[in-house]
C-alpha cells in the first residue's frame, strides 16, 4: 500500500475517497460514530471478515478510535474527559472482575521523544500484582492484578520484546495483554488528537526505525489489545497527498514514491507535549477500568 | 520567498539551480569550501553588496556552514573534531584577547525539544563572570569573562526576548553577544547535520511557532554572533520539493503552496539526540574559542 | 543560631520546646492554626515586632505553613485541596483585581532536583502579559497580567539574581512579586508535606550551595510574596537532635558543630517526586489567585 | 550491624577502627592498594574464608573500590582516567575472548534519581546481540555479544527482579552477568567519590526503599559481577557518627537507633551531577572490558 499508516480510520477514509459513488457500509465492514461532550468524537470501525480486511488492509477485529478536540490548547477537564470515554471503550473490551490479571507492556524507547508513548505510560500504570502477592489474595472487587513490562527496543537490549514479553507472561500468567505504542499516521493533524484501541494486537511492520514484531494472541498466547497515538509521519504521506491535489494519478505518485526514497519519518513540534498528554490520558483510562473502586473521578497525574 | 530557510548555504544552492547556466560566483557573493578530517566541510559564504543580499535574500555579512558525517551515527571522535572545527571558525570572528568579555544568550523553549538547542548549550558554556567579580580581576590570558542568559520565549515569560537580553547587557556590559538558537530548513537530512555560524545575528522572522524578534548590532548595540542549528523544516518545503521533481513550474508549485496552508512544522523524529549532540558540540566549540586555557582539547561532556 | 532552618513555624516550635512552661503567645507573635479536610493544617505566624523578631530569628511579617498528609502515597484529591488551600491564603495577601500586575520569579537551578522547585513552578504558572499587550487591554475581570521569569543562578548565569530580576520589573511594572525557591528545614519529615508562604521575601544567607541574595520591597521596591518548600536539610541538624535526645547539653552540641564541620546539605531520596508534586500545587494555587474566573476548579496538570 | 553500609571498604575500616592495636592483615582477609595519576585509588579486598566473611560481614569474593578525585569540580579527564581504570579492573574479573557472552542488568528505579544508576547505565551500554543474530556471528574479536535488560522495580512492575533476570538469561544464555545498582554507604561524602565492583553479586538486603532481593551464582545460575556507586545514606549513620564521636558506648547508640526510627535514607544534593557521571564511567568502563576493538580510547557521551 503506497499509504503507511497505523489508523483503520485513515485507511477507511482512504477507502471512502477512492470509492466516492458507493452507498452504505462497506462489504465485511461495520461501522458507527459517537460524539461525547462535544469534544470526543468516538469512530467503531469493525472489519468482520476477508472481504472488510482487503479493503481496509487490516486483519479483522475492533478498531475503535477517539477524535479529542482542544487538548493541546489546554481546553479545561477535557484530559478527564478523554481518560472517561476511553475507559468506557476499553472496558467493553476488558470487562472487570474479581480475578482478572493483566499485563501492561509499554512498547518503544524512553529516550526517543515520539517513541516513547508506551514506557511514559507504563509507568504512569497503576500496578498491583505485588500487593495481591504480600497478601495473598485471589483477587479483588475494587482492584485488579495488574503487572507492567517496559521491555526496551532490540537496538538498546538486543533482546526480541517478543520474547521477552512471552517470558514475563509466564511469570505472571494475564488473561489479557495490554501493550501501548507510539503510531504512524498519513496526516499530521492527528498527531496530537487522535487515540486508537484494538482488539488484534500490533501488527508486524515497520515502526519507529526498526522493524516491528507482531504482537498478539498468535505470538503471546494471551488476549491482545492494542492503544495507541499516531506520533510520526510518513515524509511520503505528505507529498503523495500534495501530488494527488494537484491532480497526479495514483500511478505517478507511486511511480514517484518508489523512485525517491523518503525513509525518514518526521514528527509533530509538540511532540514532548502529545507524549506527556497521551500518557496521561491512557494510563488514567487503564487504570479506570482495571481498578474501577480506586479511580472512577481520580487522575493519574504523574 | 516560497522556501523557508534560515540556511544562507541553501538560498545558494536553490539560486545555483535556478541559474544553472552561470559561470563563477554570484555577483556581491564570496563562496570557499574547506574540508577537515574527510567528515566535516566547511562552507564560507560572505555577502558583500545589495546584489548578494538580493541574490540570497538574506543581509550582508559572513555565514559559515559545518556539515558534519556519520555523526548520529557515533563515529568515534567525530564530536570533537566538530567542536574543533567550530572553535577554529567561532575564533576568526571572535579573537581571543585578555579583557574579552561576552554574552552567550540561548534562545528558545527547554520545554520543547526541537527549540531547546538554545537553552541546552547555554547551560553547558563555561560561565566566569561571577569568578572576575570576587577576585576582582579585569581579565585573563586563559579564560575570559563570560555570562550566560536563558531568557524563555515570550509565551512563557509574558517578556519581550530582546528587552530582557537589552537589560542583561546593561549589567555585564559584554563586547560581544553571542546568540545560540533553533533554525529551519528546507532539507530534514540536514537536521542531524549542519551547524551555520554569522555575524548579522538572528533576523526577525517566524520562529517555532512564535514570531521571532531581531537579535543584532541594531537592536542590542553590540557585535551579535548568532549559531544555528536546523531542527525544524517546514512541511511546505518537503512538498514543494516533490513538486519540482515531477516537473510542476515553480508557479504552480507557489499557487499550491498559496492555497494549501501548510503552517506546521515539523521534525525529525531523533531531535532528542540532535539537540543533545550539537549542544555538547557548540558548547564546546564557544569554550574552546572564549577559554583558550582550559579547553583546548577536553569535552564539555554535560 | 546552632539550627539551619527557613521556616518560621520550626523556629517556634524550638522556641516553646526551650521554654516549656510559659503560658499563652509569645510576645511580639500572634499565632494560629486551622484545619482543612482533616489532610491539611495551616498555622499562621505574625512577627508583629521587635520582641518577636528576637524570638524566632526571622524579620516581622506574615508567614503562613501549609502543612499536607498523605501526599506522597497519593491521597485521593490531595494535590487539588493543597492548591485550593495555598490559593486561599495567598488570595488574602493578594487580593485579586482589575488591574493587577504580577511577575512570578522561579529561583534556583533547574538542573540540580532540590534546587528546582522555583523553575518548575515558574514554568507551570499561566503567563498573559503578552496577550495583554497583544489586545492592548489594561485589566480584566478573569485574569491579571502575569509575567515570569527564571533568573538562573549566579554560578551559571555570571549575573546577579536580584540584578536581573529589578531589570525585569523595571520592563513589566508589576504591583507584586511573587518568589517561588527551595527551603532548608530541620527536619526531613517536612520535606514532602510542608509549604511556606511570607510576606516578607526572602532573606539572605546560604542557599543551596551558593550564597542567597534578599529579595524583598528593601531589594526589590515592590511587595515581595515568597513561598517555599523545604527539599533540604542540613546533616547538622540531623545530628544536633540526636544528641539533644540523648540528653546532651545544648552547650555541648553546639561545641561538637562547632568542632566538626557538617556544610554538606542532604536531601530526601524522593526528591524526584516531591519537585513534581509541590510545583503543581504551588502553581495551581498561584494560578486559581491571580486568575480567579480561569482556574477556579482546574489543575495545572503540566 | 548498626551501620548500613554496601561498601566493603567501609567495613574494613569499621573493623581497622575497633582493631586499633592490631598489626597486619585481618585473618581471612587480603588487601592492597594502588594508585593511578594521583587522582584514583584503587583498593582490592580480598575476603578469603568465613574468618573474613565474619570480620567484614560480607560473602567471600573480591571486592575493588575505586576513589576518585576531583570529579564533581570538573576536573580535566578525569572521567576518562576513570573508565580506564575501571574497565582495567573489570578486565581482570571478565577476561575478553571471541565468543565471550554477556548480559548488563540496571537494577533500579529510572524514575527516582538516587536509584537510577543501574537504568542509566545500562542505558549506554553497546549493545551487540542484534548484530551477531543479523550477521549470524558466533563471536568476533573485535567487540563481544552483549545484551542488556533494565528490569524496573517490583512497585512499578509488579514482577520479581530476579524472576525477569532469569528468563532474560534464558533467552541470551551469556556467561556472566554485570548488574550495576545504587548502594548505601556510611559516609556521605563517598557519593559522589566511590565505585565498589564484586565478583559476588548484589546480595539480598534493603534496597532503595524496596527488599533486594540476592542477585549471585546461586539465584542467576550466572557468574555475577556487581558494580555499584553509593548514592544513598542512612540517616542514621550519621548519627551514629556523631555520638560515637562524642564518646558514647556502641551499646549506648546501638539501643538509641533501636529505640529511633531512622528509616528514611537521604542522599547528597548534587545527586542529578554523580548520576550523569558515574554512569558514563561505569558504561565506558563496561565498554571497554566488552568491546576493547572499539572503546580503547573514546568516551561513551550519552
Amino acid at each position: 500500500m503506497k499509504y503507511r499508516t497505523d489508523l483503520a480510520l485513515e485507511c477507511k477514509q482512504l477507502y471512502d475517497k477512492e470509492n466516492k459513488d458507493r452507498r452504505g457500509d462497506i462489504p465485511g465492514i461495520h461501522s458507527e460514530t459517537e460524539v461525547f461532550d462535544e469534544d470526543i468524537k468516538v469512530t467503531r470501525i469493525e472489519i468482520l471478515d476477508k472481504r472488510g480486511e482487503l479493503a481496509l488492509g487490516k486483519p479483522a477485529g475492533n478498531y475503535i478510535t477517539l477524535e479529542i478536540e482542544g487538548l493541546i490548547d489546554g481546553k479545561e477537564g477535557v484530559k478527564e474527559r478523554a481518560s472517561e470515554a476511553l475507559g468506557k471503550e476499553l472496558g467493553k473490551l476488558i470487562p472487570f472482575k474479581y480475578d482478572l490479571k493483566t499485563l501492561v507492556v509499554g512498547i518503544g524507547n524512553d529516550k526517543v521523544t515520539p517513541d516513547a508513548l508506551g514506557p511514559y505510560t507504563a509507568s504512569k500504570i497503576k500496578i498491583t500484582r505485588h500487593l495481591f502477592l504480600i497478601y495473598e489474595a485471589d483477587g479483588d472487587y475494587e482492584m485488579s492484578c495488574v503487572s507492567g513490562l517496559i521491555p526496551g527496543v532490540m537496538g538498546s537490549t538486543g533482546i526480541e520484546t517478543a520474547e521477552l514479553i512471552k517470558r514475563a507472561i509466564d511469570i505472571v500468567a494475564p488473561e489479557v495483554v495490554i501493550a501501548v505504542d507510539s503510531l504512524a499516521a498519513r496526516d499530521i493533524a492527528r498527531v496530537n488528537t487522535t487515540i486508537q484501541i484494538n482488539d488484534v494486537g500490533i501488527s508486524p511492520g515497520k515502526g519507529m526505525g526498526n522493524v516491528r514484531t507482531e504482537l498478539s494472541k498468535n505470538t503471546l498466547g494471551r488476549r491482545t489489545i492494542a492503544i495507541g497515538v499516531p506520533t510520526v509521519i510518513d515524509a511520503a504521506t505528505l507529498i503523495a497527498d500534495a501530488m494527488l491535489d494537484i491532480g497526479r494519478s495514483d500511478d505517478e505518485v507511486e511511480k514517484y514514491l518508489a523512485e525517491n526514497q523518503h525513509e525518514l519519518v518526521v514528527t509533530s513540534t509538540d511532540i514532548d507535549l502529545v507524549i506527556k498528554d497521551f500518557s496521561d490520558i491512557i494510563a488514567n483510562g487503564i487504570n479506570i477500568t482495571l481498578h474501577p473502586g480506586i479511580y472512577k473521578n481520580r487522575s493519574t497525574d504523574r
